[in-house]
């Protein structure tokens, strides 16, 4: 199999606007995941959701990429796009892709993969009956591991996301004013976040999950649980949501723990803050130290190779050894990760569980969270988003980790 | 079939806290499903999305609601939830469900619905395996024909969130400072939306559109083509969502088209008004005028019977006969739409378009939105969500139409 396509080869003028790096960076893409297509026996794979098109175009189009396990991704355009080059091609409706792959003397696969995880079945049915002759494999999985890795462009788009981010986190204490709400907060909060330039959207992995753009978590709704699996939860203000803010009054002694995601180009950061409304009590005060070490504990352990289950226990020891252990990512309903992937979803492989298998990687995302949920107090502890490198873990998100009394 | 079960008959102790209309309307639903159920030959739907799950039971959980034929649905929730009762299971994995509705003596279905255009293909092949002697059957049409014609508490929901949206919408002219950007404008809307209590949380139904709150087009933008299948685009403001305001700062003559949907209980209306920087062209004005004219035509003519096709027919001729045809619905890519279904997701069913071959009926909520882009203006026009009623459509989100100079 042939690797290490240069982008110089190609005539893919819908990347002429492109910046230089990022036209030789789709091109790292390529390879990578054509190395995974290779590995799993395929010979091609056909990408059909907004996160996989995004990934391996640099935008969002409606159509689909077929990457075929050797040359160039075609590009089959449903709608105008403004797309245009030697290798995009219109497409009227999926029944004619065959047609499009022989036009561009690609033979039609004998194994072909397409997103099994993100397809919805009528939509996987239809697509089947198009390639009547080849075997279909779920190719979900592989795009998530691919995407968990990120690439040089991707690895400076998330520092200047996290940058952002934790420029806009620091703002958030002064946005408080006694007698507000939980909620009031919060869209103060939001306010300030799209005023920044985020673009609010909050891409999730997977159907059950859903959330705007972040949560704020105050007194004992932190140890709220919800039907979704975040690190906590919290009641949310209707049925139709039940996940993060309730409406509640903020009272002194609260703990006010805020996890508003940044979606500034398309990769998402996450980052934890906690304040404190006066001050709140020394349990809480304590576990949300414990919190800071733990980050900065994993941050360290953040190297290529170190197993994500070990890191979960270096995290679980800790919380034990502080006695915190029964108060530790959550109360009723405990989270059984304290970290996980981020990136063009919030929700990046991989997880920082105990059942994982998953080894870091120099460039992967991962959001640590290891939070504690404190009768009486609420929610504590922060969250910052974290690089692995071969020196350790980079804070993407950094700024002040103190529990500010406001 | 029994059909007309109360819910009084029932021992359903998860709705305690619900009020007994709502407990009342959820027994309409499951009735009207049933007979779906019924005519489609089936024993029995299992639900597993949010977007369903909430319109069967008020709230989202995460889990499945089993819906038999004949009797009362079962409720099988994967994590703590609070909900209790004679009907509520909890549930490890979806291999346990035969198993559960065995307890409850429920014989396994011969025939069972499966959201087929809702749940992704490698989560479809998992349950199909949970029940390995049952004909599937793709139920999501089905339910989105039940969704599209609101109960009375849902109509009651619908009514409120348009009054509020219209009350919300009459503020935007005062957010606006000149030397505004379009995306500072959008922000600040969203801000005053989140304020009065929307939840922010935008649900579409299928997999490639995507947008956060809504749009707001100002001038040669609102006729710029984007990926999404929505009325207008928009250029956007990254690669990663490209739709809606691109940044662009507002200048005299422009016309602004604020399309920001409301989401208060669970269920979404929607509504766009436009104003203009200064005075805009003759011909926009006239263009906006037509458009509160085919809204208001249209309106009138939303009575139970009336078939789609022939009011997007009434829309195009009235956008004709005012010499506005060329600039209706978009320039270089119209809308085939003048109006959707809206509730639970922004694009429920009926769509008025010409090949629809729906017919009306009381109770659906449709968003009219017969709109124009004047070159050298941009986009014009007016949207209402409208109830279905005997006498015509109700306008849920009542507020002044006028092209609003700011």
């Amino acid at each position: 199999m042939r690797v290490g396509y240069a982008v110089e080869e190609w005539s893919v003028a819908m990347f002429d606007t492109y910046p230089a790096d990022l036209k030789n960076d789709l091109a790292l893409r390529w390879r990578r995941v054509r190395l995974s297509i290779s590995e799993a026996g395929a010979d091609g794979l056909l990408v059909a959701s907004n996160v996989n098109i995004f990934y391996l175009s640099g935008r969002v189009f409606m159509g689909y990429i077929y990457l075929p396990v050797e040359g160039n991704p075609l590009f089959l355009v449903r709608r105008p796009s403004g797309m245009r080059g030697e290798r995009v091609s219109a497409l009227g409706k999926p029944e004619e892709i065959l047609a499009r792959l022989s036009d561009y003397g690609i033979a039609p696969p004998a194994r072909l993969m397409l997103e099994g995880d993100d397809l919805p079945f009528s939509e996987w049915t239809r697509l089947s009956l198009c390639f009547k002759e080849a075997t279909l494999i779920n190719g979900s999985t592989l795009l998530r591991h691919c995407r968990a890795i990120k690439t040089p462009y991707e690895e400076m788009l998330m520092c200047r996301t996290g940058r952002r981010h934790a420029e806009v986190v620091a703002g958030f204490p002064a946005l408080y004013k006694p007698g507000m709400t939980d909620q009031e907060w919060a869209v103060e909060m939001y306010h300030l976040m799209l005023r920044s330039g985020s673009l609010g959207l909050f891409r999730i992995a997977g159907r059950t999950m859903e959330a705007f753009m972040g949560t704020v978590l105050a007194g004992d709704n932190g140890g709220a649980v919800s039907p979704y699996d975040f690190a906590l939860g919290g009641r949310g203000l209707s049925d139709s949501l039940p996940v993060g803010q309730c409406g509640m009054e903020l009272q002194p002694g609260m703990a006010v723990m805020a996890d508003v995601a940044a979606n500034f180009h398309g990769y998402m950061t996450d980052c934890t803050r906690t304040f404190a409304i006066g001050r709140t009590s020394p349990m809480a005060e304590k576990a949300h130290q414990v919190s800071i070490e733990i980050v900065s504990e994993l941050t360290a352990a953040l190297t290529p190779g170190a197993h994500c289950a070990d890191l979960h226990t270096l995290a679980m020891e800790r919380a034990e050894r502080a006695g915190l252990a029964d108060f530790f990512m959550g109360l009723e309903r405990k989270a059984r990760f304290v970290g996980h992937g981020t990136g063009i979803v919030i929700n990046e492989l991989p997880v920082i569980s105990a059942r994982s298998t998953d080894i870091l990687k120099a460039g992967m995302c991962i959001a640590l969270e290891p939070k504690f949920v404190i009768p009486g107090a609420g929610a504590v502890g922060i969250e910052d988003t974290v690089l692995v490198t071969e020196r350790g873990g980079i804070n993407l998100t950094p700024c002040s980790t103190a529990l500010v009394e406001v």
